[in-house]
């Protein structure tokens, strides 16, 4: 093995890994988002938890159920669960403050939600479906938690009414499989691609775009 | 090959492509009254699309996760994609004009169902289920993307409460088994099938018929 | 075969009998509470049986898609569907009588989910997964259904807000499997399992042992 391989390997090594990392804080930051809506509804203990979990990991399940890639992921790491477990101990502990700290919060949810549409997109890519399904499992894995969240606290899902992000996420997929297909390195189209989502989300907010709704 | 044998084989060939084309037709049917449903809600472009979606491949989405037939069916054939970006389109540009042909709409929904029903079954069956429960698997193929839609879009499913369709789909794939086992010709007995459901859910519609509701 | 060894033979025999006998007594009083809260919803004859028939199953159905374990349970089978039918077919001819015999009703329904929550669990660890993951799915498979009964009826689920009894079937499923580790016999640790469970959820009906909820 030459320097420069050694050099390559160790690059992917350490890039695999922070997307790993991102991935299981992404599900914490999730788990928060989800535990913190089942307070809102004045759910007990339990329902909490449950509402936290479900939003946590509902889009990476959906995902492995439709492609077939069971036991579904949580179950083969036992970390996710300990994420969720201390996401939903922070949101019972320290509501109030995560409450305030909105911005910060709102940027790792930005981040966690690119990073899960990269990482589900590779899976379906691996799993051997088209491209253009493999994209949508993308945004699956990163919206459906969110999806859930809402059919289960009895709200008509978010997703389906104002935020854009759905559409960025298959934007975001779709720049993915394009610089995929022209050649480009891996470890730079991950890069390029969580960059992309993360703008484009905080964009969409911050000049509040939205998808049109149509007058009947 | 005989003269003969090849007449039924082209017979075959046509037959099955004819149930496609009515499969992929059902499909765009379905994804319009979907999305004409998100635009009753007030959804955006997304949300319109999503529910379009989910109306068109819930069913047999979940008759193919509960058989264990992953990644599931709409994933292995892109063109149903592409029917129900069509349909979606076609709600979003003639919204309208597509309300005002209910007639006509109504018609392609009911062949649609009626198709979904028997593929469903001889699909389950492919699987090696029961009868009874390849049955069952039809009519979820049949009625479950219009259950799935109404829990997205907040209310109690419609097949829960007034359509007598699900039924129709049960008494059809019954019909279908046995017409199967007293050895008719697969041929003749789609032809059949889909002609009762197709008729039965008419009479049921222009007769008000109705399975009655309980007192309590 | 020594007469000990044949003795211990037909006594796992019996309780392994004495298992399925309740798991599909249980599957009946799960489709009567079902198809019970289809009748206070006003739903029709198909609607009561379809509420009846996911509650019954829902649990079960959920933790086989997600461990991959299809066709699933109930469809390997028919007993389930037949208790199904028959529960709902109790429920619609005697529903009145059915609803005063609450105190009997709730003892089955107990015992149910105690048993619900061992077979779920037993299935997990066979086909794998990590013992935590394992009482995570003898959970899903006792309390699911009610769960989605609630969604497909447009409440937000019981056991989010009110029920210990889900917190009630992880504490069983931990008992189980901490009994198992130190090497208790599986014979008594399942009747022990299922005694916990059921003992704790009486005390907790008794007592009106209630999660806290949280003030914002």
């Amino acid at each position: 093995m030459t320097l420069s391989e050694k050099a390559t390997e160790s690059f992917i090594f350490v890039s695999v890994n922070i997307l790993y990392f991102i991935d299981i804080l992404g599900t914490m930051v999730f788990a928060i988002s989800g535990a913190l809506a089942g307070r809102d509804k004045q759910l007990d203990f339990f329902g909490i938890a449950a509402v936290g979990f479900i939003t946590a990991i509902g889009g990476g399940t959906v995902r492995d159920v439709l492609l077939g890639s069971t036991p579904v992921g949580w179950m083969n790491d036992l970390i996710y669960l300990a994420m969720i477990t201390a996401g939903v101990l922070i949101s019972l502990l320290f509501g109030k403050t995560v409450r305030k700290l909105r911005r910060t919060f709102f940027i790792f949810d930005t981040v966690g939600i690119a990073v899960f549409t990269v990482l589900g997109l590779q899976k379906a890519l691996t799993l051997g479906v088209h491209p253009i399904i493999a994209i949508m499992m993308g945004m699956v894995s990163a919206v459906f938690g969110g999806a859930i969240r809402d059919i289960v606290c009895n709200d008509i899902p978010l997703i389906f009414r104002k935020e854009i992000y759905a559409l960025t996420c298959l934007a975001g997929g779709a720049l993915y499989v394009i610089l995929a297909l022209v050649g480009l390195d891996q470890f730079f189209n991950v890069i390029i691609t969580v960059c992309f989502i993360v703008s484009f989300r905080m964009l969409a907010v911050k000049y509040e775009w939205q998808l049109p709704e149509l007058k009947n």
